[in-house]
């Protein structure tokens, strides 16, 4: 059977996440009753990764298989109808060998968080941003970043109920810079645990109020102790930025 | 009476615009009433630029006066609590002489105009941009910009309902650049006409696809005609960005 794949941006508000669940609106189930809709077929999509509740992407790939050959221009096209007025676009769209996986062949995940730092609530970002008034210093927010690069046992910032085997991860990349009232975090591995990026800006958070030193950001990750996690960071300031194969 | 100066941020999507109109939400009104519920008192506010229906602001200036002298934090700080769930944000407050009148002082106003040019549909910039299909070339879109700065008779340019006495203005910077998938237009001057902009960015476009040369769009301008004009652009895409005093 014919392989697609796409890139997908979407505002993350209105869904509870990427993954279908019963009754509950997601944006695989819209992704899926969109195929259906200029395909009549119904085939089950996979995702890169499995975005929360509200969280974005601006790069998320997905794929899927369909009995029949489509111009992935069509596709695009088709998919980008049916899915309004949902805030999900189809940006690109190609055919793919059928062993590639959206999932299991990614090598790296993209993530991008973002924080606006003023007094005055966000009114253009609403849902885009975590708010947070207390002013932030990104110096030592990065300086703390670059202590966790590297393999490393993550548990402390792992959701209670993350599903993975391992608490082994390797972050790649993690950064903190500001641009203006935005400071912006980026973060990059083959892949994340349960809320690990959420978890980690919390932290790095209370390291840029001045609560923590960079060292202290450090020793929650070797303590291995969830209990050792600052509070999460909503999940309106996360995005999927892309992925790598 | 203390005098108050507002810097603004809003979403002009769910609003008529910044002026205030019988039964149609006003970024005026809301304003208003804000400051009516923190300080029992109803101002009349004054603002730098009278924006139009969905328009948005990250920079618009408001004056206003109070019998009582308050501290401008606090008044940011009511003012923002009482502005929710509106999508509207005072960035900035603070006292001012009271020879300071945000639109009659103002000597300088800064507009941007946002295009996500792509194929796909915007996702998570919906109601932010105008969405252009057509592949645009900024070059000569910057080129054309560069032909009308200065001062003119923007008759072209012009809503046939602008009030203004005189179609003359003076252009003092007009630029377009591209940013990704983003065109940005960049326009600042003492004082615009009703639709400038828009009518300005609308022909732009025409030069972005290929279909006027620059120097079209400078004829354009030297018609005075209105008819000569490109479809105005849509309002989701422009924003006030600031004011100079």
């Amino acid at each position: 059977m014919p392989r697609y794949r796409l890139t997908l941006e979407y505002d993350g508000t209105p869904f509870r996440g990427w993954q279908r669940q019963a009754d509950l609106p997601s944006v695989q189930q819209a992704l899926e009753e969109a195929i259906g809709r200029f395909s009549g077929e119904t085939p089950v999509t996979q995702a890169a990764g499995r975005t929360d509740t509200g969280v974005h992407a601006t790069g998320q790939v997905v794929s899927f298989d369909l009995s029949r050959a489509w111009d992935p221009f069509r596709i695009r096209e088709a998919l980008n109808f049916h899915l309004k007025p949902l805030p999900v676009a189809v940006v690109t769209a190609e055919a793919v060998p059928d062993t590639f996986e959206a999932r299991f062949s990614a090598v790296r995940r993209h993530y991008l968080y973002r924080i606006l730092n003023r007094r005055a609530r966000p009114a253009l970002e609403a849902n885009r941003v975590w708010h947070v008034a207390i002013p932030l210093e990104a110096g030592p927010m990065d300086e703390a970043a670059q202590m966790i690069l590297g393999r490393h046992d993550f548990t402390t910032f792992r959701a209670a109920e993350c599903q993975a085997n391992s608490p082994l991860r390797t972050l790649e990349h993690f950064s903190v810079r500001r641009e203006g009232e935005t400071i912006l975090i980026e973060a990059s591995a083959r892949s994340f645990l349960h809320h690990q990026v959420r978890s980690m800006v919390g932290s790095l958070k209370l390291v840029g109020e001045g609560k923590w030193r960079p060292e202290d950001f450090r020793a929650a990750l070797d303590a291995r102790e969830r209990a050792r996690c600052g509070p999460l960071a909503p999940s309106a300031g996360l995005y999927l930025t892309g992925v790598d194969y």
